[in-house]
């Protein structure tokens, strides 16, 4: 297939590049002249708006997405467009409200869920989407050769295509990924102003709570503002329950109830959090192992878990606070930990005796 | 030194455990003859009630500590008297006003900041504290040599003793510890109505903010309710972020701005967190190695990064929905990261050539 990039920052560029070694042919523009230089230099295409193409993929900012759609429809009246970014309903709004009639069946919003807040085509990389679910948004009216093209593009770089309408899609993404970051930079933020004594009692629950905090304040600020409505419902109804957990922190008569009711209902929704493989949540045995925090340790460990030929399904490290020493949490199916914690004894590693679950910690 | 435990589950029994591998005389008391027998059989101690003891360790659930410390002070007129539990200026306060005059001296509360939702002697681990911090809360008025005793303990089992006052360690835990939890279970309670289509679209950021969601129910409802002043303050502050930042999901002139601190402010705050060893944080290069997720795949990788004599800092496995691939992000000092690139690039493993720092992603 033809296809013409427009906007060369990591996806388009990772695009470019993934499509190009797919044997696509494919254009590249980008409003700055650096940077489709530079796409193009790394390997992911021509420079140029070709007469005619086969797809046309907007990898713009989201803000500027609609209008570049809608231009993209016109210029190019026979090729499908589609998009990358992470709002959909936005701009399917705008693309119905303004495109010339009969365009609307050539537009198939997309949402390839990979990304880095590092930006730019120098970031790209040509397996940004391998394994990633990539969402496409049709209707029943999408006819089923432009719908094969976005498909198609898709499975060619590697992602899981899903199905999705948009609002489905705007909804579910504000709940599994606009509202968690919301909620990481909420919780962050109140580190800021605490003496360094206190933020030094941190453990590895404030990391995981905060490490999406990091983020791209800019990249975030654009998609909060895209899906503003949605973010907003979600956001309201963690607000009444925050209400209902701090009206019961005064410790009326029933606030423990409520209380751990709060707890609980957080246990529950933890629980329908798919795991690998989009196989149901699977419970792993986990083992601790006590290492010194020295290089070539994690070497030695894992050479000596391979030798064992047990799959490690997770790992964690957690590195102790003013000594030198970090324990590493190994997570392997149930089956094999009394064989993987007697095999890592064996060969002298420190580890702890007790059964542990994989799920929850203090 | 001789050591009475009081109440053998998780923390006392694992104490036992230590501290009797360290050479202290330990004695263990529990309100259930089973649990402490089961302390005993595993090694914590002897089961009885001493004449006399250097020092009492109440480890007792937090919701009787206070009266526990009370009626041990009384029993052991020479004992220091300790505790284990998570919030300490309740106790305290409780303590001081109960307790005999001139006893107030001998009692000093302790946070070992280790623990695990498993709960019982049977999930006792004799390196539960090695590594983690102990604090003690003790003020001008105590005896220097009780202040040693209880450093001496903590520091036989492995801990790192910070010495803290008792209102800044509670609104310190409140802050890093207690806020956070809530973060995760509010935000882990609104994915138990979502359709699973929906619950599917989650990544690794949504696992992350709700991973300490799974804890313990019935420990997180007496830790909350202990702490409930401190935590309410945390909890209201964030409340009034978080208005802030749904008013400006309305839209209103300015309210971008607004999106944009929200996060900013999230980004500052991550800051803070102190990296491993108690140093400030470091940024590490991020490398990621494609690999099959099949047996020993893991094993034969860090072999290879071990071979190199590289120490790993950190790692991330990713699983892909849908597909037999799993992503590994190894994080290790920036001068050390080509070399690691090319290392395992010409061992045959697929690396991605892109150069991406260790802090954020999207």
């Amino acid at each position: 297939m033809s296809v013409h990039v427009i906007g060369t920052g990591l996806l388009g560029t990772s695009l470019g590049l993934a499509l190009t070694g797919a044997g696509h042919e494919v254009t590249l523009a980008d409003l700055s002249p650096t940077a489709q230089r530079l796409a193009a230099d790394l390997g992911a295409g021509t420079v140029g708006e070709p007469e005619a193409t086969d797809v046309v993929i907007v990898a713009t900012p989201p803000d500027v997405a609609g209008q570049t759609i809608l231009t993209a429809l016109d210029r190019f009246p026979e090729a499908t467009v589609t998009d990358v970014a992470s709002v959909k309903t936005v701009l399917l709004h705008e693309v119905r409200a303004a495109c010339a009639p009969g365009d609307l069946d050539r537009y198939i919003g997309s949402h390839p869920m990979a990304g880095r807040e590092k930006s730019g085509a120098i970031a790209a990389r040509d397996d940004l989407f391998v394994g990633r679910p990539w969402v496409v948004c049709s209707d029943d009216d999408t006819p089923a050769a432009r719908l094969a093209q976005i498909v198609a593009l898709a499975t060619d770089v590697g992602a899981a295509v899903v199905h999705l309408d948009p609002e489905f899609h705007d909804s579910s993404v504000a709940r599994v990924s606009h509202a968690p970051q919301v909620m990481a930079s909420l919780m962050a933020a109140q580190l800021v102003d605490m003496p360094a004594d206190g933020v030094a009692l941190a453990g590895q629950g404030l990391r995981d709570v905060t490490r999406i905090a990091a983020s791209d304040a800019s990249l975030w600020t654009q998609i909060l503002a895209g899906n503003a409505a949605e973010v907003r419902e979600v956001l309201e109804s963690i607000r009444a329950d925050l209400d209902t957990l701090i009206s019961a922190l005064e410790l009326a008569p029933g606030a423990i109830a409520t209380i751990a009711q709060t707890i609980t209902a957080g246990n529950d929704g933890y629980d329908r959090i798919p795991g690998k493989h989009g196989q149901a949540p699977q419970k792993y045995a986990e083992i601790t192992v006590l290492i010194d925090d020295t290089p070539g340790m994690l070497g030695k460990l894992f050479a000596d878990v391979g030798e064992l030929g047990i799959n490690i399904e997770d790992i964690r490290i957690e590195h102790a606070t003013g000594v030198k020493l970090g324990s590493v949490e190994v997570a392997v199916v149930p089956a094999r930990q009394r064989e993987l914690e007697e095999g890592l004894t064996s060969r002298g590693w420190w580890v702890p005796e007790a059964v542990i679950e994989h799920e929850g910690q203090q």
